[in-house]
């Protein structure tokens, strides 16, 4: 991923590769893991090749690519969120201005369709062809669901229904890409294929049912983030439409985020009592259950076969 | 073109699909050819592929791609200068505000690649698995232009040389990428392939350079912008740059584009009488005669030579 990044580290254009390297967790304060993200993508694409059959090896172009896709729309998002902070550090656009932080943002997007190039050298130009298509259907997708999410802020009686495509959109079409890439590159289709895709598809949205509880709930220290940040922004989360479609005391309260910061823990508490807290995590395990059977049903392979369900296990466990 | 942004009009994305359609000039107030633009890199792509003994017709999925990749640029452009008008209409986040313009314009960058997947209809798979790597190499080139660009506008002491690497990743890559894909899909390579490569690195320069003329001199009603705009914003475009390595009276009264608006025209004048005028038409007339005594070391086709020929003649007669 790093030597996906440095074809950006040309001469006369060191601080647009030095804003991408901080961006991703490897330079500037408090660079290092933590600052780096989970790389859930990228792993959850090696895992499946390998679980499908193949050597994860040639996926790295595509493991990049994925990762890099990811990052450029957190780059964005931050920007169109007003999002400080992200993983415990100021954001690009809070500490370059928003114009080059679109830049940036529109960089790391090229560089993660340069790095999918790079499955020429590994795999065949038939294969890249598919896989390169896949990108560009996947990035697409991305920007339909980010629409959602932004006109969703604005928009009042929406409903639990108007949820799952923007998500779908937003972090499962992705996530089920990784997942695609995997296969694709293993060289495998059919059923069994097919059976990975739900697996991923499950998975993808029990992600971003998980995250949406700790937007909410979530430790600030842990997310790097303000605390109840989702309350705070006015975003259109599970638990938040769960309560106002229930129309009760939550819903007399609530208004797109207009709410002050000191009555957050209140309304966080509110909405735990109306039962939006249960019902996103009955959600959350409800599908990542249905991905675990999913998965076995794809017949991994046995040892990259328990480390895509302790992935997935994990993912369901992030720290409330 | 159309049919490549059609792929963007899905059920419940359809605000989305009109804002990409308005920003290219096909829906909304004051539709139709003037707003749509030029249409100057499809044109020169499938021109240069038929001057190069090729099927134009194959290329047009790689022309709507770089056409919607420009196009992407012009949406976020627009928004790091802070530009209300394109092509005398609102530009996507005057209508929309910004974090729905970043996502209109990554959404256009998304379908360029979409588009250029076409390709597998048309040509080989290692045809396209060379397209797509240009074309990421060129996106990466144009944020790096932009780059540049943005840092420029806070930064002394610049002289002409500054200039020419930031216009040539700017605006002179993507030029020379059209007449590359142009090439590449007629299946020429070597020194015929050169040569108008050749014509395309020296018309990308002139076409930029007379932009710069245009962008302090143009007609503001032909050119659907305030007028002296490069002025106004501080660009550091060419006839400033060398106004300002002069050090006379204009560099005097220039402050990075913190100039009144009253007084933008007698800064114009001040600048044409410092030679900065005739020294940017001169350099435009030098690249546009280079361009063209490149393109006739190329040997094109009769008819579709001569075409590109007038293409380059007519860019360097635009409106001033």
């Amino acid at each position: 991923m790093i030597k996906a990044v440095q074809a950006a580290n040309v001469s006369g254009q060191e601080p647009l590769f030095h804003m991408l390297a901080y961006h991703m967790g490897w330079e500037g304060q408090n660079a290092g893991p933590k600052a780096a993200g989970k790389r859930i993508r990228s792993t959850l694409l090696l895992l499946t090749c390998a679980a499908a059959g193949g050597d994860w090896s040639l996926g790295l172009p595509a493991a990049a690519a994925v990762e890099l896709l990811h990052n450029f729309s957190l780059i964005h998002d931050d920007i169109q969120d007003k999002s400080e902070l992200r993983r415990g550090r100021p954001t690009l656009w809070a500490m370059h201005g928003a114009a080059q932080a679109i830049n940036a943002g529109d960089a790391m997007f090229s560089l993660a369709h340069l790095s999918l190039a790079g499955l020429e050298q590994t795999t065949s130009a038939q294969t890249y062809t598919e896989a390169a298509r896949l990108l560009a259907q996947t990035s697409l997708r991305l920007t339909q669901g980010q629409y959602l999410d932004l006109a969703y802020e604005s928009m009042e009686n929406l409903k639990i229904d108007d949820y799952w495509p923007m998500v779908w959109a937003k972090t499962g079409v992705l996530i089920r890409t990784c997942v695609q890439f995997g296969t694709l590159l293993a060289g495998i289709s059919g059923k069994q294929a097919k059976a990975f895709s739900n697996f991923a598809e499950k998975l993808g949205l029990a992600y971003q049912v998980h995250d949406d509880l700790l937007g909410i709930w979530g430790d600030p220290a842990e997310m790097g983030k303000s605390a109840h940040s989702d309350l705070l922004s006015g975003k259109k989360s599970l638990p938040i439409l769960y309560a106002l479609q229930k129309n009760g005391a939550f819903a007399r309260r609530w208004v797109n985020g207009g709410v002050p910061e000191a009555e957050l823990a209140e309304l966080a508490k509110l909405l735990e009592a109306e039962g939006a807290r249960e019902y996103t995590q009955q959600e959350a395990a409800r599908l990542t259950s249905e991905a675990l059977k999913a998965l076995a049903a794809a017949k991994p392979r046995e040892e990259s076969g328990a480390a895509l369900a302790e992935l997935a296990e994990e993912l369901g466990r992030r720290d409330l």
